[in-house]
């Protein structure tokens, strides 16, 4: 399998047991189909989804000495994500390499964001398995360099909830979102507000606040984290 | 501070920063009121939280070499939650060496799970930061010896959401929880059923499946992800 030794090298590292790698391009419907004795690379995945949290966890607390938790999270959400896991994958040519089954290759698996993106968490977890947690850090660190830079200088900085909602939902197709009062509490010179925010009519999240305005803000934060697979 | 010697002694690891060990027993509230120059350990618990989850992680997936993903996220997220952290913080007397501020000590903080918890995670952040990955896994690894041995004897191995779900919503009072059917597509001989499931009459998550039964446990799946803060 020469395609893998390639692959191996555009990731800038090299594996001690490249099966290891050959398993997290291994999609499960290509097992499911044509191989059930090879593994898939979702077990991978699971390991490296944790470990690039971590990875850029722990560089965006350095790069970010004076911010705030909520800050750092942010960011880090909108690093780790399908999307941009997705973007790093198509640069690194990754459908080529990938092994699916028929129906995926039929319907244009070789490049879906998410198919690319769990096979970029599962060569974390492949190259930390292979090598330990330094030549993990050291590859993400090296792949996602341009992602880091712009997180530094700003691009990522979110501090409008309702219109980075808005935007996300944009791409999704058109659909209404609204902001509900919900219940007020507490004495008049203190009050908490409470808003549902319903996209299409139906309940998504709700936020409160000391304003009605920081209540959306925190409906549409809430929102944004269940959408971005922040977890 | 001789305190935060003895709970060094305690963790089984010897700072080299023993500064960072009192940043992670630092609650937010003592800054705010007592001593503004201070840092707080909420940075430090951003760190650790997505260390402690990758760690966990991977003792997981070797400890379970044929198990599927979804069966190592559902057991970790058992493991990796406010309620276990805590535990393992009362049981190292973790509320003793805590700094809060007034109205937090007033109000019982030093016992509240959730600052324990975050605590917790504060000081596998500063064990990463003082010692580097192999302390923190180390360290981690020893505190939670006995729920990770737990997990192996198949302790949290959850096969029944909707029982589960009873179970947590029982722990914070009286709830009704309540399924609705709102949907059916396809053929009939191949329907796929959608069911709301409602907590108290709101809306909480929705689950699908090919069956009514299967979409009320995937709903409550759904729910109980969200609940127990698994990202």
């Amino acid at each position: 399998m020469n395609e893998i030794k390639e692959l191996e090298s555009k990731l800038g590292y090299s594996f001690k047991e490249i099966h290891l790698l050959e398993t997290a391009v291994t999609h499960s419907s290509y097992t499911r189909e044509k191989n059930r004795s090879l593994k898939c690379n979702e077990r991978l995945e699971f390991l490296g989804d944790a470990f690039f949290d971590a990875i850029i966890g722990e560089e965006l607390f350095k790069s970010f000495p004076d911010q705030e938790e909520g800050f750092l999270s942010r960011i880090r959400a909108t690093i780790v994500c399908e999307k941009s896991l997705s973007i790093k994958a198509e640069e690194l040519g990754l459908g080529q390499y990938l092994l699916l089954g028929r129906g995926e290759e039929k319907t244009g698996g070789r490049s879906k964001p998410s198919i690319l993106a769990d096979a970029m968490e599962a060569i974390i977890g492949a190259v930390y398995l292979d090598g330990g947690f330094e030549a993990a850090r050291k590859m993400v660190l090296q792949q996602f360099a341009d992602v880091l830079e712009d997180a530094r200088h700003g691009k990522y900085i979110v501090t409008d909830y309702k219109t980075a909602l808005q935007e996300l939902l944009q791409q999704e197709g058109n659909v209404a979102i609204k902001y509900v009062l919900a219940g007020e509490s507490g004495p008049d010179h203190n009050k908490t507000f409470r808003v549902d925010l319903m996209i299409d009519g139906n309940y998504e999240a709700e936020g409160t606040g000391k304003s009605i305005k920081q209540a959306e803000q925190n409906a549409a934060e809430a929102a944004l984290k269940r959408r971005k697979d922040v977890f």
